[in-house]
């Protein structure tokens, strides 16, 4: 084991923990381990020749803790929660003041705000820290967002430039802002990641069952779309996906699985945020919901039965080049939709907690190791460079793309609307990008109910102040 | 004054504190009144007389208190958040074991489900109690849930139900669940509200800019459709809204009004608590969202500026019988829809939160006093009578209204969208039925993304067990 102390210690070895226990060592830093089921943290250790020199387990806490050297940094990877509470109560008492603590598992940002407060005055420091990429991004190069104290930073920054995922040579890593900044640009993150994929399922089910393709048909197009403006990880692993085979019975391993999607809480944290600031991400809300409906599969059975004789139009989708272009223009405008909304709550958070979030930055970040990464977020993180973006559909670098594909977005949910083939995200997106480019909208009839039945008031057109009328009796 | 002492004490003469006074001071009982601003208590007896005989003003919380007979029922009516805590503070002391403090505001539930353990073993009781109708339902007979301990509610059941709206004679009141469930179900309540008035505003809008339709025209079609299927408060209120002229200008005040909708807050919680429970509310969630949208209006403009020349289709609706037809079934459609999701938000709180709602009385006392109040809601009682229903959209009472409708659903969603009119509620409605009544739908490729990138496993539809899959290299 050797008696240099350890450059960092991580405590939790799940498959993220292990995986970014490997990536530290590897990189030449000492890394302890340690986990409830101790064991863990010595086969790592073994089971990984060559890196595991680097890797230190521990039997115990008080032992993991005392292989650290000082100022000790302490990496949390567990499930969110109360056991983060725990292992914090745990741990803590066993540093010394300007130890760091981090939390890299996904939380709810308001918790790290909490646990943030409760550390002041300790001496101690805490840093939320989002971590994405799954388990390939944690072992080789994940995209790190990172929050905490400012002047703590440096002392993390030599070991997570060297573990992040390079983009053209530059780290994924960044500290973003104080206390919660990291784990709500993680959430968004993973929001935006729900949304992309949801968008992609319903061109998927478009082709499927708008169009009768097979998945193999389907992943040769995946695939030539990973060649363009889609470009990105998610559109190359659905044509991996889509192309895979089922080792026993030769069929398409995806025409195998259950459609029932589980959620880890991530992307429902996304919106229940975005509600809270008062800004329309309707499209994660969209997918986030869309999970949901999926897990009740036993309902939507008996649902279809109900529905079975219902009339649709028979689906004006086109396999042939052109139909294929428009989906794909389609998907790449909603795309662009939805990072708006993405981006759009986090200016809105930067405001609201005086977090001052470096949303180029953010973009920089998510160019390579984590789950959304693509040469779209080259595009974004170049939009904020010229500054001065209130909105990405507002910015120069988009409006020419959206002005291009708003035609085929119109298209494609108008043909699946009369097709009876579902498109919430998609759908949802066109409905944002229609309501938000419209100078006049149609609250105004909301505001007169609302005066009428509530006595809300409302502004007028043509002059200022606070009105209130008398409405004839109902 | 004379010495009888009150029945009640109302504390918080605001705009709905002071309506519910006089509504209880007109039944008969004697109502104690009370208000920071002490002169307001006063003022309610001297200005309303007759009633004002009932009103018992107090010059101290002290004397509010002491005028109240035993057990005391203490009702509140003050904006949500800390200034009910505060009021609970002050007042609790006051009182004796068996008095009731009754919380009459919107709360969120989850406040009301702590308050209620705090006063627990105190001896004290504490109601959650929502109360839907604004300032004329407070007044003349509000839709009234209650929650709380069920051997709470006989005491408050005479006041009660001598205020509330009558449905062909039955009271608009019930004890609906213990402590939060109440104020969850008026929550739930707010966000159908939110839904119907959203979807009302994007029909007003395809009349408006879809069909160029003036003021007048769309109230005589609103007054019209009053008498139909789609007979409720809400769009009688749209006629009378439209139809409303401005006294200084003659012009239709509606066109006057600016487009900023301003929320209180229920629509957002009904989302956020619809998250948790894992439901998807998408209809209520597009229209809180379209109130965030329509609250940038300078942010609008600018947009509109700068897609102001992309090609949409010239609008497709026709504003001949046919044309209102569809928009008439879209609408009351979507209206299914919508309400189908308030109800599987609500049967899923019942489930998570062990609180055995009763459905079926709730759509009973929405019938009457309350805002979304119609001839609907008695359909949905009526559904809830016959019994299991899984989800309203799988109830005999409104498959063949749903089939019936469907299509016009899909055609104005379908011409809107191409048209650039946006019409997020109705497309969340229509992709929501679309995606419930699909036996298979599309997240079994989202579980293959998610076993690839994560290692979050799949279930198979062929054979049981969890599993996970050995995918390419990316």
């Amino acid at each position: 084991m050797g008696d240099r102390p350890a450059d960092i210690g991580v405590y939790g070895l799940g498959t993220m923990g292990a995986n970014l226990a490997l990536n530290i060592a590897e990189k030449g830093f000492r890394v302890a381990v340690f986990n409830r089921t101790v064991e863990k943290g010595f086969a790592l250790r073994d089971d990984n020749p060559g890196i595991g020199d680097n890797v230190v387990p521990a039997s115990t806490l008080k032992e993991f803790v005392a292989s650290l050297k000082s100022p000790r940094l302490v990496l949390f990877m567990v499930p969110a929660g109360k056991i983060v509470d725990a292992e914090i109560a745990e741990v803590a008492p066993l540093l010394s003041p300007g130890d760091v603590m981090i939390d890299a598992g996904n939380a709810d940002f308001n918790d790290t705000v909490r646990r943030s407060r409760d550390v002041e005055g300790t001496g101690l420091n805490f840093v939320g820290m989002g971590v994405s990429g799954g388990e390939l991004g944690a072992r080789h190069g994940p995209s790190i967002m990172v929050g905490g104290a400012k002047d703590t930073y440096p002392q993390l920054e030599p070991i997570l430039t060297k573990i992040a995922a390079k983009y053209e040579g530059a780290p994924c890593v960044a500290w973003l802002g104080p206390d919660g900044a990291g784990h709500f640009v993680k959430t968004i993150h993973n929001g935006i990641e729900y949304a992309d994929m949801q968008m992609i399922a319903e061109i998927y089910g478009i082709m499927r069952d708008g169009m009768g393709m097979q998945a193999d048909a389907m992943a040769a197009i995946f695939g030539e779309w990973n060649k363009g403006g889609l470009s990105s990880y998610l559109i190359e692993i659905t044509a991996v996906n889509l192309a895979e085979k089922d080792p026993e019975t030769g069929k398409p391993l995806v025409d195998l699985i259950v459609d029932e999607a589980g959620q880890k809480g991530t992307g429902r944290w996304a919106v229940i945020e975005a509600q809270k600031l008062g800004v329309g991400a309707t499209t994660i809300e969209a997918a986030v919901s869309a999970r949901g409906v999926s897990s009740r599969r036993s309902e939507r059975a008996e649902a279809s039965r109900f529905y079975a004789g219902i009339a649709t139009e028979a689906a004006d989708f086109s396999a042939e080049a052109a139909g294929i272009a428009e989906l794909e223009q389609a998907l790449e405008t909603a795309k662009i939709i939805a990072y708006a909304q993405g981006y759009a709550t986090m200016a809105s958070a930067s405001e609201e907690f005086g977090w001052n979030l470096p949303l180029g930055t953010i973009a920089e970040i998510w160019r390579a190791g984590c789950i959304i990464r693509s040469q779209f977020l080259d595009d974004i993180a170049g939009a904020y460079e010229t500054g001065g973006v209130v909105n990405l559909l507002q910015s120069p670098a988009f409006i020419g793309r959206v002005e291009a594909g708003q035609t085929a977005l119109r298209k494609v949910v108008a043909k699946a609307s009369m097709a009876g083939i579902p498109v919430p995200a998609l759908s949802a997106a066109l409905a944002y990008f229609d309501d938000y480019r419209r100078a006049r909208g149609t609250t105004n009839l909301t505001q007169a109910q609302r005066d009428l039945f509530g006595a809300h008031t409302f502004h007028r057109l043509d002059r200022d102040g606070v009105f209130h009328h008398r409405w004839p009796a109902v």
